[in-house]
């Protein structure tokens, strides 16, 4: 490979140097920044506390990629660029040909190398640890075979060995939890120079920032944090989305119901709406999310689609395919003919009979999606230089803990 | 007046009934939904949630007035129009004919009457009662000499003794727990039969949603709730704003100083900010929201110094004057040529020498003023009837609590 840094490793256009030292970058799934300011006001992230105390810290905000999903934005976070050109524009897409809606968990559908399957064919160690499955074979894709890369839902008992706890729950904090230790463990066992540590949501989708559940999982986190940098790692934490209430001040949720209007208007079967949220994994979120994209069998009842969604309440923002495409950097060929963006306190639903609320009764929905959820912490525990000027991404986290790190 | 229905009053082109049972309108100054759904369900408001599981509750979701401030909000509540109409556009504006920074205090800027007025002027006992004395004059404009108005901030020793409680600090919750008690024992006492009660936001700018100092004054909201409904109030519960984080994940204030760049491009005295949100009262935000209007000494240079505005990080919408006027039904000679909002998690100032930010040392920035802090309760202690198939907004409680109750 050809790089312009000395000793630098080029990846989908841009240089990251060889790391000099351990370098973790943590993607802590659903970490609106309130999660962390909140933890740290109320005590509970003593270790951040000390580091931000002895002026070790740089805390920037980056925005995610829209939508503000985790495939999509774990995948950027890895390969450096939107989903444009890494090609995983949501959990989920329509294959027009065959009209079957498609996970995309896949890895042929992947478009663009990652950095960490860079870094491992240039000799650097590297381990990715996922919290679910579902991240693995996408995150893992292309990695040197000496490469470790494992999900804590689906730990062998050797993984459990090392992480020091057995299988978790899929459903819990303790998923999370599992990923820092077997991380912290690799490293401490010399096994790993570069590693990508990536959590689950089930907290943040449950509790607000500053509330005793979301302090317990912070705290968690943080006893990590000083794990890490005490065996001398350098630590880019970011995230793949951040985090909203969608309900009203009751706690009952705010949905607008997409395909009934649509089918009112343009006639049933006409229009197909798409919910990139949905994966096999909905229980904690009842696949409501603040994004939607619609495929029409006719294109040129595009405009009046628009006209019947932007007059739903709760929707914010509709696009054409070529104005989402434009405007978030996404593949056309992998959303519908029209994007929604629903309100951040309001979700998108497809019809209510296609939604199991009932998970909803005892917690109130908190999710994500929209751009509303796009601002994201990237808090390092190093002093950086030369941080560009520009609008910065929570994909920029290996770049700037790379080449950014001040001497 | 003329009326449409049957004993209703006029007023801006708006119908209200005449209570036929005490009726209030509670606006809770920075009630952010979310406030009041994590304290229900961490346990601290047993009252309401006692009304909710009885189903004699309506919860709905309306839009405040931009910019997200107190006074455009307050009297857009009490007029039941936007500031177009009522002429206060936020707590501040720049006379162009002499400079001066005039404070949108002053009942003769006020340019429609208050429902409260005209229900007074009908024979309805009325009582206004708010936190800061800055409202007060304002809110009760017009009122008939029999009317009740105060502000807990300047109470005298007979409203204290109503109150049942001494002068409260201006900084605490308590001002606003003044406020509550003096409603309730008015209502006790048949003083009063439609109560406009106002608080302050001074626990809303510290403490976030569902953490200990947030579930404490809701919890002492939900005793005052509890005894209105005892009493047979019906209760509408608005607020003027939300609130959100203004800060990164390590709790520093994101802001966006928009003098220098300003003076930088067009040269020094050409451009000057005014931030609405400034009052005497700014000791809990350091006079930084999420909104700013900009006055040029040369029109001609609008285009040149929105472009540099767009381009400031933080920075989410720039609207010239007409534009601002029209979205926003602001009035124009109200506001300046060009109308600057901030991102939710961002605010903005003028220069850094004129901010004081010690008093963000301890407690990281929350506030208010952009559209991130639009959205705001409109909950009412009845099931309502017949609600509007439109966009809500905060200055629709007072026709939803006093014609929309079901009988």
């Amino acid at each position: 490979m050809t790089s312009s840094i000395p000793d630098s490793i080029a990846v989908n256009g841009r240089f990251y140097q060889r790391p000099s030292e351990p370098a973790v970058v943590l993607c802590i799934d659903g970490c609106e920044p309130d999660y962390i300011t909140q933890a740290l006001q109320a005590g509970a992230m003593p270790k951040l506390q000390q580091m931000l105390a002895r002026g070790a810290v740089t805390s920037l905000v980056g925005d995610a990629v829209m939508p503000t999903f985790t495939n999509p934005n774990n995948l950027s976070i890895v390969t450096g660029v939107p989903p444009a050109v890494h090609g995983i524009a949501g959990n989920y897409y329509l294959d027009r040909a065959s009209g079957a809606e498609v996970m995309m968990n896949e890895p042929e559908l992947l478009r663009a190398p990652t950095l960490l399957a860079a870094m491992s064919e240039a000799g650097v160690p590297v381990a990715v640890i996922t919290a679910k499955d579902k991240l693995r074979r996408l995150l893992g894709h292309g990695l040197s075979s000496g490469s470790i890369c494992f999900s804590a839902e689906k730990a062998d008992e050797q993984q459990q060995a090392l992480a020091g706890l057995s299988l978790p729950d899929v459903y819990s904090a303790a998923l999370s939890e599992f990923v820092f230790a077997a991380g912290v463990a690799l490293l401490r066992a010399g096994r790993a120079r570069l590693l990508y540590l990536s959590t689950t949501d089930y907290v943040q989708h449950k509790c607000a920032p500053g509330t005793p559940g979301a302090n317990a999982f912070y705290a968690m986190l943080d006893r990590y944090l000083g794990e890490l940098d005490a065996l001398g790692a350098r630590i880019a934490l970011t995230a793949d989305h951040g985090m909203n209430a969608k309900t009203d001040a009751a706690g009952a949720p705010r949905i607008a119901f997409l395909q009934p209007p649509l089918d009112a208007a343009l006639g049933e079967g006409e229009a197909r709406v798409i919910l990139p949220i949905t994966d096999p994994y909905v229980v904690h979120h009842g696949a409501l999310g603040s994004f939607a994209t619609i495929y029409l069998a006719d294109p040129a009842h595009a405009a009046a689609a628009a006209a019947v969604l932007r007059a739903q309440p709760g929707v914010e923002l509709v696009l054409t395919q070529q104005q989402a495409a434009e405007r978030f950097e996404l593949p056309p060929d992998r959303i519908g003919d029209l994007v929604v963006v629903a309100e951040r306190l309001a979700v998108l639903g497809t019809a209510p009979e296609r939604h199991d609320l009932a998970a909803l009764q005892d917690l109130p929905l908190r999710s994500h999606g929209g751009l509303s959820e796009q601002q994201v912490p990237l808090l390092f525990n190093r002093r950086l230089r030369d941080v560009p000027q520009r609008r910065l991404r929570n994909f920029d986290a290996f770049e700037l803990l790379l080449n950014h790190v001040r001497a």
